[in-house]
């Protein structure tokens, strides 16, 4: 059968351009046992198939050369030879930015029209709401009464996860970048308040300002400036689930925001900030366990000790040059 | 009594320099019922009082300008009026930089030079000691045969947390800024290789090379292009305890590194990289509660949909203009 298709046809620096896509003619492949050929109804795309594009090893191999894109997409089935699928069959799984895909059926689920729509399972029902149910829920643990800041709140992520966090209690504060995306999230779904990050004069007073008790939790979908503004309003404990970083992706060297986040995202890195003195109940049993060590001579100490009171500032500041090797001391007097 | 003392002169801007210190003749006071007079012995210098040095609301107030400049100390007690401690007894605690320190005793307690070095409750059985313990147990959950990289490897709480590692079974790797610092770490602390990040030509490929398996700890002292060294080269399900920055503490726009990390070890943030298949098991069990969320109409959803096959790839760079409102998506054909 005749088909069309989108091949990557160069990869992109920074911004993707029209270019690095390519449509080619091409026929599909005759069946084999266990392939279904799939017409494309619907296609999804999302920011996270950018990292495909670039030659990095990432959760997902990259995009190949002269190969078709990939991705989310609803299809109907017009012959399989697979017992799963019918000719007919409305169906939801990864195919090609092409009008036809010869499918393998895996991670290929049927969807129901009588249930929902049929493009709710590319967005609030598919991958979309379940990054944002787990990453609200399960690393943001929102509890009732905390405050909420969502980026690229007026996506199908960051809209998921407003609410989510209003269904569990909490003030939602969406971050987006136009005023009709913040009338939508606070007039219709319920989010207590909107900030356009396009045009707030001050980003971090505006976020302070939307969240008069601090963050409790950031759900970064973009990065870049929006997350420094967030960041610099953070309560003790915040959580910060890091979905995405869309204002980073076509940049080199971002010169805004946390710079290398993304490598949390692909690796599921936990960062976690901490001051010792929120141990400070537990701090007799690890005494008791750091003396053992020290005693065994498994666990040894270095000082760098100057002398004189009036070394202090200088000790002090030979920590930025790295003076030290071990605790840097300053010795004032003997022991009488 | 007569009493020097170092007073905040001036607040650094950038690196901090002698003259932001003065050093100021005073007396101390009589004292009062509950106070003790201590004569400072050891003065810990520490990264943290960077921060103290700025008008920043923090963890720890600021230091005030005019004011002694306070920190960790051992001390011996010249005269008490508390009924926990006596003349003559060996004290650690919060004192200033001075030669006496009038203190009401809170925070303050007796070490004995019998049990181990005085200095110690500086250091390895002290506030570093505890750093290192809770940062790499409680947030780094090393795990046997895990790759464990600390920076600020040969400072008092780097060179514990390589050894704790060791003791739990890890590789690890410490990253100083002297040969001679790596000598202490690998041939007498029990390191398995160091590097020097002032002379590797490349700190990316050094950390890869002294970490063949990845990087599954990240104890994290430094920041700047450490960690982003560091970073390129985490494994999956990566832990970074966030202790310190101390590379960043005199920069005013980090221009390396993670740029905003800081606030995170103030507010004690937590940040979690996530990919939603690492979910899976609980698709069904999330499916179920987006939907009736839906059906309830507690979570909305959007859609952009763009028509038309040929404009597959505009509709993907939109997601970089923010288009779309909820999910965007491309229709191409109608259900037969």
């Amino acid at each position: 059968m005749k088909n069309q298709e989108y091949v990557l046809a160069s990869r992109p620096q920074g911004m993707p351009m029209p270019e690095n896509f390519r449509l080619a003619e091409s026929e599909t492949s005759a069946l084999e046992d266990g392939e279904l050929l799939v017409r494309t109804l619907y296609v999804s795309v999302d920011p996270y198939m950018r990292g495909r594009m670039n030659d990095a090893k990432s959760y997902v191999p990259p995009f190949q050369l002269n190969q078709p894109i990939s991705g989310g997409a609803v299809g109907q089935v017009v012959e399989s030879r697979n017992p799963s699928f019918a000719a007919g069959d409305l169906v939801s799984g990864t195919f090609n930015w092409a009008r036809y895909t010869v499918s393998n059926g895996r991670g290929v689920h049927k969807v129901d029209p009588n249930l929902a729509p049929i493009t709710t399972s590319l967005g609030v029902l598919g991958m979309p709401g379940l990054t944002a149910y787990f990453g609200l829920l399960d690393i943001g643990k929102p509890q009732p009464g905390e405050t909420v800041v969502v980026s690229g709140a007026a996506g199908a992520v960051g809209m998921a996860v407003g609410q989510i966090a209003k269904i569990h209690g909490c003030r939602v504060v969406g971050i987006a970048g136009s005023d009709e995306k913040l009338r939508v999230l606070t007039e219709e779904l319920g989010f207590d308040a909107g900030i356009n990050y396009k045009t707030a004069p001050s980003l971090r007073r505006a976020v302070r300002e939307a969240c008069p008790d601090g963050v409790d939790v950031y759900f970064d979908n973009v990065g870049g400036d929006v997350t420094d503004a967030v960041m610099a309003n953070l309560n003790d404990n915040a959580r910060i689930p890091l979905c995405g970083q869309i204002a980073l992706y076509n940049m080199d060297k971002p010169d805004v925001g946390p710079r290398n986040f993304s490598y949390l995202v692909i690796h599921r890195g936990l960062v976690k900030g901490f001051i010792v003195s929120d141990y400070a109940k537990s701090f007799s049993e690890a005494f008791a366990q750091l003396g053992a060590w020290t005693r065994e001579g498994k666990l040894q100490y270095r000082e760098t000790i100057v002398e004189g009171f009036e070394n202090i500032p200088d000790a002090f500041l030979g920590l930025f040059r790295g003076d030290n090797i071990g605790k840097q001391l300053v010795k004032v007097a003997d022991i009488n």
